[in-house]
């Protein structure tokens, strides 16, 4: 069973909130051990940690300044061994920084990047980046590609996981300095399906199996689909209780709606896997509610279960050979 | 009354629906002339012209081998002083080249940049830059904001609007090297009322009256927007087509939902400004309806009648009389 080691601390909605979803998610059987202090850990393991890293405070100086933060603490223990995976809903740049300094980078990854699944319309997307390398080289790209590219087959089982590079035009001369370059070293690998370009319009319907991009432009491009979604059905909503009529009508549809909602809610997913390193880390929201917190540890669970990382280690290694600077 | 020159050649959906959106902002008492070759101009004044610009040519070289071209006689046309702005669903780029060649760039902007306006819930925002510029520097940012501020000043009527950075963080030190130095920029300008990174989260909230951004991560947001609307709806109707029980309650809300659509749709817009220039350029989606044309049409007639341009060349020198490279 895997052991899952949850940052008590860590997101927007006080430690009550995290605890109540590991418990969740242990009574899936889910062996998870809490780091944090002065909390009820309500009968789950606990692991007494004596310092918070806060949402706002600088990545890199905070995961130094603070060793025994629960976050910090946790990943760790991933590192060492002690913990199979980690998830924290805490700041996404201390997981990053000491995701790289406790559990370190796969052998031949230059950069670990966020893997978060969206849920289009005509089948479930990777995008990668999702926000872990704000700026990023063509190189950093082409590995992106091939860290999605497993990370379809294994966990979405696309044997064949087809890519695309999001750009503002499906013209392969179309694109910023960096798109341009990245697209020809995707074109070039012959162990990648690359099917070009994709625009952002397509995100929600079906753009391919993986996305790539950039952390800026894909942490642009996760926020604003996450509240564009809310705010269309926030609006519908609204028009339709300002009339009686409207309000019958949404009573029937309200099933209608429920569903669609589900399907759309980033709850549902939970949180997003930090890939490239030599353990699983899976950074939930910041404002997440118990039931994403709950659905971000199974997510980490499926993740040990599945081998996500005995995985990438036996095959990102080989396909990011061919990776080199385009200049 | 605004003359307003017509690409009868440009978009996707060809000139029939060109000329037909062109004949329903005539019935406005707009003065409309339409740029192409072989076509029926339906009593409306006709310059013909013996080339086409495709959608995929690379922006330059067609603007320098087809100076005959619709798109490139209108631009010139409005250079000329000939007609008082131009119209084209057609190559975004290729509008770009022409309008830096023949209409030229006010005095002191460094780079046009294209300015859309956002249906947000809580008022309407200029998003600029949504792809002009692939790729922008930190002073090339701060001269969006002045353009933009000057754009929601005068025709959204907002005396001192409120600027945002599109980031990937509210924290000032969130974002990549591009923003965070353009923040600091902006910081500094004194003539601007900067209030700091927005995250894409609240693009269709509201997150401000001006929304900066380089001209890739722009067009990314602009066109995520418009298709997960699209998608959100869509996918709700499908839901709801599938009972009985759905169905009823969709007839019920049908007119709510309607109310929302219109609100949201790209065509209520028709067009996007491209400012800096020493003329008024508006492009259109490249699959304008004729509805859509129409619209864009009449966005070109209200900004002229605003004197966007003149607003523009009276206040943006001043203004970025600031703007000097971080660097």
């Amino acid at each position: 069973m895997p052991r899952i080691a949850v940052d008590a601390m860590g997101g927007d909605c006080g430690p009550e909130v995290v605890i109540e979803g590991a418990l969740e998610a242990a009574a899936d059987g889910i062996d998870v051990v809490l780091y944090g202090g002065g909390i009820d850990a309500r009968g789950l393991d606990l692991v007494e940690t004596r310092e918070v890293i806060a949402m706002d405070e600088k990545p890199a100086d905070a995961v130094r300044a603070k060793p025994e933060s629960s976050l910090v603490a946790a990943n760790r223990a991933v590192g060492d061994g002690e913990a199979d995976a980690i998830v924290s809903a805490g700041n996404t740049g201390a997981m990053l920084a000491a995701g790289l300094l406790h559990i370190r980078r796969l052998p031949g990854v230059m950069r670990p990047a966020i893997a978060v699944v969206i849920p289009a319309r005509y089948g479930a997307s990777v995008l990668i980046d999702a926000g872990a390398n704000a700026d990023a080289r063509p190189e950093h790209l082409l590995q992106f590609a091939h860290m999605g590219a497993v990370f379809a087959a294994e966990v979405l089982e696309r044997p064949r996981p087809v890519v695309r590079l999001l750009s503002i035009g499906e013209e392969p001369e179309k694109g910023n300095q960096l798109t341009l370059e990245a697209h020809e070293l995707l074109a070039e690998d012959p162990a990648l399906d690359f099917q070009g370009n994709t625009e952002a319009r397509q995100l929600l319907r079906f753009a391919g199996d993986v996305i790539v991009c950039d952390g800026f432009t894909g942490n642009v491009a996760l926020k604003l689909l996450e509240g564009t979604i809310a705010e269309v059905l926030d609006a519908l909503r609204e028009e339709v209780a300002s009339t009686t009529r409207g309000k019958l009508g949404g009573l029937l549809i309200r099933h209608a709606a429920r569903g669609m909602r589900a399907r759309l809610d980033p709850e549902t997913y939970g949180g997003a896997y930090l890939l490239g390193l030599r353990g699983l880390s899976v950074i939930a929201h910041g404002n997440s509610s118990a039931k994403a917190i709950a659905n971000a540890v199974r997510l980490a669970a499926r993740g040990v279960e599945h081998g996500v990382v005995d995985r990438l280690a036996h095959r990102v290694p080989d396909r990011v050979a061919s990776a080199r600077p385009a200049s």
